[in-house]
C-alpha cells in the first residue's frame, strides 16, 4: 500500500486515457498535425507523462494503433546495415510481422485504411513520415520518395493478398521463398538507376 | 411501337433482374460455384437469355461488378504477344484501367474485398480462375500460380497506394514512369528462373 513502491493504482487508467485521446486526435487531425500537447490536453494529463509512458509521437502512434512492433525498432532493423541488402532487410522485417502474432493487426489497419478516409490519411501520413522517410534517408539516388513508395506498394500488395484476400499461392509460400522473390524487387526500386521507358 | 423493331420494353428490366440475381448469386456462392443456371433461376429467366445479353459467366461477372473492362478483353490484351514483354503488357493493361474513368470501380472492389469475407472470396476466386489462369497459361516455368500471384500483388499494391490511399509519389508518377519501374518486376516474376534464397 506504500505509494512509493510499484505502480500507482491510477496507472492503467492514465495509460488508457492517453491511448484513447491519442486515437481520437490522430483520427481527427492525422498523424502529421496531431501533437503530443493536444493529446495531453484531450487526456487531461501533463505532456511529460505521455513521454514517460510512451516516448515520442511515433511510438505512441504504434501503441495506439496496436501495431505489432515499435515503428522505431522496425525502421532501425531495416535501415541499419549495408545498402546492398536493404531490400532484403525490408522484406524480412515485414514478413516477420505478417507471420507473427501481429498479422491480424495489420489486417485491421489495412481494412480501416481502405474504407475510411480519415484512417487512410493517418496511415498515409504515418508511412510517409516514418517508414518512407527512414528508408529514403538511406538512399543516395534520384527520386527517393517514389522508390520508397514502390517498395511500400509491393510490401502492402503481398500483405493484402496473403493476409486479407487469403490468396492461396501466397499463403502457401514460406518466408525464404517470399524473401527470394521480393528482395531483388525492392533492391532494384531502392538502388537501381532510374529506368528508361520500354521501347 | 412495332414489337418487331428495336428493344422490347421489358429489356431493361430483364437485364436489371439478371444483374441483380448475378450479384446475389456470386456473393452467396462465390465466383466458382455460382452457375448461369442458378442465376437464371434466381432471375426467373431462361439461361439462354443471360447468354444472349451477357455472354458467359466471366463477362457477366465483369458487368455485374461494374468492372471497367470485359475481363476476357483485359486478359487477351495481356497474354497475346511475345512472352518477353508479357510483364509490360500486364502493367499497361492495369495502368490504363486505373487512369481511366473506371478507377473508382477498382477502388470500390478493393474496399469491399478488404472488409467483407464474401466479397474477398468472390474477388479471389475470380482473379484465380480468370486473370491468374490466363496469365499462368502463357508460362512454361515452375510454379506458375505463385508467379502470377506475385504479379497480382505488385499490381494490387500500386493500385491500392495510388487510388485508395492516395500516396503522393505514386499519384504523381505518370504512366510511362510506372511502366518503366513495374514492367521489369513483373517480367522477372513471370519468366526468371526460380530464385535461390539470399545467403
Amino acid at each position: 500500500m506504500s505509494p512509493r513502491t510499484g505502480r500507482r493504482p491510477g496507472d492503467a487508467d492514465t495509460r488508457g486515457a492517453i491511448l484513447s485521446a491519442a486515437r481520437q486526435q490522430f483520427t481527427e487531425h492525422g498523424f502529421e498535425r496531431a501533437t503530443m500537447r493536444g493529446i495531453a490536453r484531450a487526456a487531461a494529463v501533463d505532456p511529460a507523462l505521455i513521454h514517460h509512458y510512451f516516448g515520442d509521437k511515433v511510438t505512441l502512434f504504434g501503441v495506439a494503433m496496436e501495431m505489432p512492433a515499435d515503428p522505431h525498432v522496425l525502421v532501425a532493423r531495416m535501415v541499419e546495415g549495408p545498402i546492398e541488402t536493404l531490400g532484403e532487410r525490408i522484406v524480412r522485417a515485414f514478413v516477420a510481422v505478417w507471420l507473427g502474432p501481429g498479422g491480424s493487426q495489420i489486417v485491421a489497419l489495412l481494412r480501416s485504411a481502405t474504407t475510411n478516409e480519415q484512417a487512410a490519411r493517418m496511415l498515409r501520413e504515418f508511412m510517409t513520415a516514418v517508414l518512407l522517410k527512414g528508408i529514403a534517408s538511406r538512399l543516395e539516388v534520384e527520386n527517393p520518395e517514389l522508390r520508397a513508395g514502390l517498395c511500400a506498394s509491393q510490401i502492402v500488395g503481398v500483405g493484402l493478398l496473403r493476409l486479407v484476400l487469403a490468396f492461396e499461392p501466397l499463403v502457401q509460400a514460406d518466408e525464404e521463398e517470399l524473401v527470394a522473390w521480393l528482395a531483388p524487387t525492392l533492391q532494384r526500386y531502392l538502388t537501381a538507376p532510374l529506368p528508361s521507358s520500354p521501347a
